[in-house]
């Protein structure tokens, strides 16, 4: 078994150079007065496709071999993780299909769609998105596109932890605390293992939907836990059913705090996220704004890293937030 | 009589280094198959104060000597010039006084308080912005920071361009066309310049409020023309009552083709930019990429730079623009 760590990191930097964006580190002074501590914002909803998903799923499909490619690749995803895949599949020049749960946002299905793939959805209550998945990696010999539980997926995510702690740097800070929204734990363990590498000591706070704290339980268990089948939560993007076992590998190594956020305190950062930062953040990619703003004894003071993971979000919610204020 | 030219503006990026915001020049190859053309979008919506305006006035400021710091500044302003005025006397640490109208957006009027600037309100149907402004230069000999009839204000704007045309350059692009939301002419003179520096010879359009052309109506009689009092439209930012005799001298240089934006085009270019760009822009910022949607035949096939200059826009207005699509 390879051993996860920052040279898997600075390998899929390499490997995806140029081929996605180098996406802002955002702050305002108005929103450091809002949140009570120095707040960097690592704007990933400005990446291609709309999330960071597509830096691990890039990583993945240009390690393959060209026959592995030919055969085609596979995804399950809530959405941003399908869309990514078959963007990244499109410049790789293969095929893909896309398992997405019926209850996606129209514009992640149509979003997939427009990239090429097959689009395949299931009921999110009655099956599991990973069996339908691999009934095309038995079947049809294709590669199943993990969306975290895969070392070269969670590399790829890790190379925004990469940029961040470089674009901190520049701009003179000193990140002392890192906030990550988490479903499976593809992002966070990259960007832990990033940022710790730059920042060694660097405080982790991890943050889930309300209702949904999967990765809480595992790291307190020691063993990847599920949400009860049928849990719904406005952060569609965290809303997965499972926390990955190579993700927890990698965060265990760590002092993590969990934190969770609603659907209120999701709407509500969406909307701090508009008036100060001028950015399109969907709820799961507000998750650790909104953690910073509703539990300030955490952060006071301090210089707070977090990643806007995403904004795919339907205009009916986005406005929705904007009236919550 | 100083010469405006590239050098100025050279000499105002060395100025503003490090105190202002790089921001990134987005693409999607959705928005290119929707605008039929490559579309490079410099998103000065993410700027400091949520628009292009901080970099002319920091450049400003900062040329000036100690002693007229020390007596204060004044500026007049639809809003983003006031709000970036504010913020750039913040951090040279001197007094800022800014003269609104009172129908600016309340978030526009707030932003300049939060800075810790004077505000001063006026009618614009009644009253003349540059008359108000100009009492405090004579009667308490502070410096005005005009909003566009300034070299230094221009070249500070002209950085926009600067940075567009490197970025372009680094993602592989040659630009042919440059597409320019135009009030007064502050930042489509000085981004003319750069980018015809850097890319000579290319076509230049500028856009305006639908029945607000009065930089149009300039160029076509050589001298600047003034919107009637009373003229309303929903691009605020765009809404200045003058066009400038320093930008229009500038631009009488090139081969400029105008085009106008209604109201509702930019709604629609807002909701684009939010549904494909993920970024916030007002209805004034989004002109440029209204113009560029609304006039296909101009733009087919070309790669096209646009600038959403600004992302100041109260909910209540952003909602409309989603909720119109």
């Amino acid at each position: 078994m390879t051993t996860f760590g920052i040279d898997l990191i600075h390998q899929a930097a390499a490997r995806i150079r140029g081929k996605i964006v180098t996406t802002p580190l955002l702050s305002s002074p108005q929103l450091d007065e809002l949140a009570g501590c120095r707040l960097l914002v690592k704007a990933e909803n400005l990446q291609r496709t709309g999330s960071f998903k597509i830096r691990g799923a890039l990583n993945k499909i240009l390690s393959l071999t060209d026959a592995e490619r030919a055969r085609g690749i596979v995804a399950f995803s809530s959405g941003n993780h399908g869309q990514a895949v078959a963007a990244a599949a499109k410049q790789a020049g293969c095929r893909a299909t896309i398992v997405l749960p019926a209850t996606a946002p129209k514009i992640k299905i149509d979003n997939c769609r427009w990239w090429g793939a097959d689009v395949v959805t299931y009921d999110p209550d009655t099956q599991d998105r990973e069996d339908v998945g691999m009934k095309f990696v038995h079947e049809q010999g294709m590669t199943l596109v993990h969306p975290f539980d895969d070392h070269l997926v969670m590399a790829g995510q890790g190379t925004a932890g990469l940029e961040l702690a470089e674009q901190a740097k520049e701009q003179g800070h000193t990140i002392d605390t890192l906030v990550l929204n988490c479903s499976g734990g593809g992002l966070s363990s990259g960007v832990v293992t990033a940022v710790n590498n730059a920042s060694p000591g660097v405080q982790v706070f991890l943050v889930e939907p309300e209702g949904g704290e999967k990765m809480a339980r595992s790291l307190a268990s020691g063993q990847p836990e599920r949400n009860p089948m049928g849990t719904h939560t406005l952060l569609d993007a965290l809303s997965g059913p499972n926390a990955g076992a190579k993700p927890l590998e990698v965060l265990s190594q760590y002092p993590v705090t969990c934190l969770s956020a609603s659907n209120q305190q999701a709407l509500h950062a969406m909307a701090v996220a508009f008036r100060l930062l001028k950015i399109v953040v969907e709820p799961g990619g507000a998750a650790s704004l909104a953690a910073v703003l509703n539990n300030p004894d955490h952060f006071r003071g301090k210089t707070v890293a977090i990643v806007c993971s995403g904004g795919n979000v339907d205009a009916a919610v986005f406005s929705r937030a904007l009236s919550a204020r």
